[in-house]
């Protein structure tokens, strides 16, 4: 991102008067936080403004202050700025789009790699590790002091893009955003647990049968475990329950390559990969159809779940080995 | 900690020349990476120095930069100055206590509460959440500048004392500190996956059982599970395998009380009991002789296993209805 790209944006934002902050479809911390933020600081400095998030807000996220100002559509239109944040796309908005596209002038905050600029002005940092630090950096320049509640919004952003500081995007930067806004009242601490900490039942014990049903190979190297349909009615807990497992499966040690099948409703077999060490298991998702990225693929394999399990630990074996 | 002792301190370092380093008994992160950093700052000024841990270092730690200088005892006698890391009395420095005693002056570098006070000058701070904080300020007045290798290991004293800077006790200071160790070169995600994600095949197994069989009562607010000997046996797990599944159980959504009971070799029932919003279970612990802080206690009930988990579930009722 340019210095000079930040000071069209805030020249911009002082002229104006009716704004619209948008975050993107299936909403995460970073884009909610982000949003409420600067709708915050829009308002402190006297700006008309409407947050929208065609998805609403994710009850997890029930505990961001001023959540309950985000619509989840306006019929407004003619908004004189539109600000959008953490969008790899203006399409990522979802029915947003149109009141988006209303406005005079588009200003988009990402962070991701890869995001096709779009709008009049685009504050991008690849290197942030989340639109949040970006929305810090825009927040300082308007000029507004940071007061508790943006405290609370930019440190779930924060704590969300980066697993509560433990992914490797953390960078010097965000550690003093976060002791800043610490400083301003946020709690990271209480933050991390109300995202990370908030496990249902089912899913807790749909946890614990993976965990307990752990299989392991080549000395330890390749880990993983199966959750049939019965494991999923047993437990209550429904797929969106096992996000996280497939973390557990690589948190064991020694593992360098951990994957997690279980079986749709449907029938296929679902089946995620992780690896460290630089084996890139997105080839073994594509042998079957699926992709990703080298440490993190997924696929789906129309076959029973024994025939599934057999088949990609195969292949596995094989890209372990090369 | 006064802006005095720490003068003292650097000042009585900068006088000596020979130096030893204790760490606690059972050592962590903590008094080891700060025990390793503070080291490495003397014998950049020129001092000669032993690092002793009576313990060693637990194969968790074997990561540290220079681990393989610390020695488990040493024959050396008369130092000019020992310093004490993260030890809440004299005492916990196990069978080095004659070494530190054979010293002509004694630093004590603590961060814990009701920290008695002992040596000739104390470098006290309970608003730090390691003391590798306090480390951290006596290089800094030491002038020696930060290398990659004590950055990783004061960055291992902050996020084993802080859950990766997921407990209550990190504070704006934590983290301006965590942004200069990462830019000197450690990397709090990497250290993190090393000190957290590292459980052993057994302890993921075991865990994964705890879990698979939660139990709830009182609507979700009261959760537990139970580990029995067979339990043990089949995973090949001991007891020290069962560190963090209480904090796996207190995750679940909506829990307020935790209960861990599992079967000691010699038989009796062993209980782990976490709680928040201010339900205090050193309460429960008490009334079977044994202790622990409000939202973290302990005891050891000699009883069948299914007789102790419903005389200490009983208590936990009553208390959480008080």
């Amino acid at each position: 991102m340019e210095e000079k790209e930040l000071k069209e944006a805030a020249d911009l934002i002082r002229r104006r008067k009716k704004f619209l902050v948008a975050c993107h479809v299936r909403p995460d911390g970073d884009t909610l936080g982000s949003a409420l933020a600067l709708a915050n600081a829009l308002r402190q400095l006297g700006k008309d403004t409407v947050v929208v998030s065609a998805d609403g807000v994710p009850e997890i996220y029930s505990f961001l202050p001023d959540g309950e100002d985000i619509l989840k559509e306006t019929s407004e239109r003619a908004f004189d700025v539109a600000i959008v944040i953490d969008c790899d796309g203006i399409d990522r908005v979802g029915p947003a789009l149109d009141a988006v596209k209303s406005a005079r002038k588009v200003i988009s905050i990402d962070h991701h790699t890869n995001s096709p600029p779009f709008g009049d002005i685009g504050l991008y940092n690849t290197e942030a590790a989340a639109s949040g630090e970006i929305v810090l950096d825009l927040i300082d320049r308007l000029g507004v002091t940071l007061d508790e509640r943006m405290a609370i919004c930019l440190m779930t952003a924060l704590v969300s893009d980066t697993g509560a500081f433990r992914f490797p995007n953390v960078t010097p930067r965000t550690f003093l955003f976060a002791a800043g806004l610490t400083a301003a009242g946020a709690s990271a601490s209480h933050i991390a647990r109300l995202v990370y900490e908030n496990r249902s039942l089912a899913s807790a014990r749909l946890m614990g049968i993976a965990l307990a049903g752990l299989k392991v190979d080549k000395g330890g190297d390749l880990v993983w475990s199966v959750l049939s349909r019965e494991d999923f009615e047993k437990t209550g807990a429904a797929d969106a329950d096992t996000e996280g497992v497939i973390n557990h499966i690589m948190a064991v040690k020694g593992a360098r390559v951990g994957l997690l099948f279980r079986e749709a409703p449907d029938g296929p077999a679902i089946v995620s990969l992780r690896s460290r060490d630089s084996i890139d298991v997105s080839k073994v998702a594509r042998a079957f159809g699926g992709g990703g990225h080298a440490a993190a693929a997924g696929c789906i394999i129309s076959a029973s779940l024994p025939e599934a399990e057999r088949m990609a630990l195969e292949e596995a074996r094989k890209w372990m080995e090369s």
